[in-house]
């Protein structure tokens, strides 16, 4: 079967449930609705198995994607391929590479290492580097900006340094919870900002300085910036990374909970190496940028 | 059953369904993992059915979900009394409010109304501004941002006026794909910056200025500071609100892809009905923000 594999019936696939409706497809593609559907219908009844499930947006079936991911490492290696056979692009396909990255990568250091490669897409998928890897693990992405070093099968791992937080707070926050120095009792009472769930950041901060296991009262806030915004407003305190606070520490406007007293989170790149030659010139941007943005680990 | 609910057994609920694990749920209460897993078993006894499903992080089956509502209902109208009955605080829970903001409002205008209201936790859901109403919808959330005006059961409606967007990219940007004007033919071309599959700014903003209908390749960047950093890195242009790129256009480093050429989006705000009393404050906060923030519709 996969001998029969017929590309055009793969862009209008990718392009569906890229973009979630047989239209964008269509319009992506420059060809009719219409077209689009016949395409996906004809690989449905080729692979025998439903691909995609109709609905606002289309989504993929298991099958699906895993056709979705192959189209797309495909359009890699013809990149690699037009380089090496000299300059011009083999295939019309730009590469889209989708990437799994803690959200306080994307608000410090990763944009920059995105602009150091002008010729490719990215798809960045947001996650708590806690658990950005397991995209790779389930295969959604390409490659991870990743809190752990645990291997990923049929990935290659690299150590790019740690991203430092300071615990942060308003000068007027400070005054009136923390007014007789940071306490077990104060840290109980305050509130706190919490990214999501998953973030644990905050306790354990406080275990590492404190000694003791405290949950305190939260705001829940999904943004890295508005994590900044709001303890800068005297809503919380929590721990910003410090390329984001340093401004606003340096004017007086946040101030540390404690002095010396950073959290440093080591980050790795993970990539699949069935896209690796592909992946170069990304790998080279993200360590680059990384050994310039964040404290030797 | 409802007339025999036991407020220590659902106060041990909410802890675990809104911290996500029996043990932060004891340090939250300050009593035992143990005690709580008694507490949650005995409510699950009473009430004849599943509320938690355990994992990690802990979740709400949906009868679950509907008492850690009623739960937070509660809390939100013992705050009203307090205020009524002459200050002190009556009961010991601190109000959450869980609401549904899209990331633009909150990296533009939404922290500020939430620091008008220093006696609540807010616990913030993000969803695109055509969405956000759903999670009202569906109950999940206390009150919304909406992009829409249409009706939600049990709840009512506030106009807070128009978000302001331009389509910015950098001056090196527009020198290599807008060299002629911004044409279709560029706009096919050149790469956008897309939010997720539900932002559908950049493709409208297209239609109302081109009068076509273009999907132009993609960057996919689900952060609304990061928008303003890949189109001022020169990754994509991209619809930015003129709050957070004012400073960044003044100063040369973005500009407006045609001049005159603004899209304005109304929002609204939603809030539930049933706990309108306990909601006074952060209703006026919002409006009062909104209204300094945004332009009059």
């Amino acid at each position: 079967m996969l001998m029969s594999l017929d590309y055009a019936l793969l862009d209008a696939l990718t392009a569906v449930i890229r973009s979630g409706s047989f239209e964008k497809a269509a319009r992506q593609i420059g060809v009719t609705p219409s077209a689009i559907s016949q395409r996906v219908k004809l690989l449905e009844e080729r692979i025998g198995s439903v691909l995609v499930i109709r609905g606002q947006p289309c989504t993929a079936t298991d099958l699906g994607m895993r056709l979705v991911r192959h189209a797309e490492e495909v359009a890699l290696l013809e990149r690699t391929l037009g380089d090496d056979i000299g300059g011009g692009a083999v295939g019309q396909r730009r590469p889209t590479i989708r990437i799994a990255v803690n959200a306080d990568s994307l608000a410090t250091w990763f944009i920059q290492a995105m602009a150091a490669v002008p010729d490719c897409l990215f798809d960045l998928v947001l996650d708590d580097q806690e658990h950005s890897a397991d995209w790779l693990r389930r295969g959604e992405v390409r490659a991870a900006v990743s809190g752990s070093d645990a291997p990923v099968q049929g990935c290659d791992c690299r150590p790019l340094g740690e991203l430092r937080y300071i615990a942060t707070a308003s000068p007027d926050f400070m005054r009136r919870w923390f007014a007789e120095g940071v306490t077990a009792e104060g840290l109980a009472q305050a509130p706190a900002l919490t990214f999501n769930a998953k973030d644990m950041l905050q306790a354990r901060w406080i275990e590492a300085q404190i000694g003791e296991t405290i949950t305190p009262p939260t705001h829940w806030l999904p943004s890295s910036q508005a994590f900044v915004d709001a303890a800068t407003v005297g809503l919380g305190w929590g721990l910003n990374p410090e390329i984001l606070a340093r401004d606003a520490i340096r004017q007086g406007r946040l101030v540390p909970l404690l002095a010396n007293a950073p959290y440093d989170v080591p980050l790795y790149w993970h990539w699949s190496r069935s896209v690796a030659t592909a992946l170069q010139s990304v790998n080279r941007a993200v360590t680059e940028t990384a050994r310039a943005m964040l404290l030797p680990v």
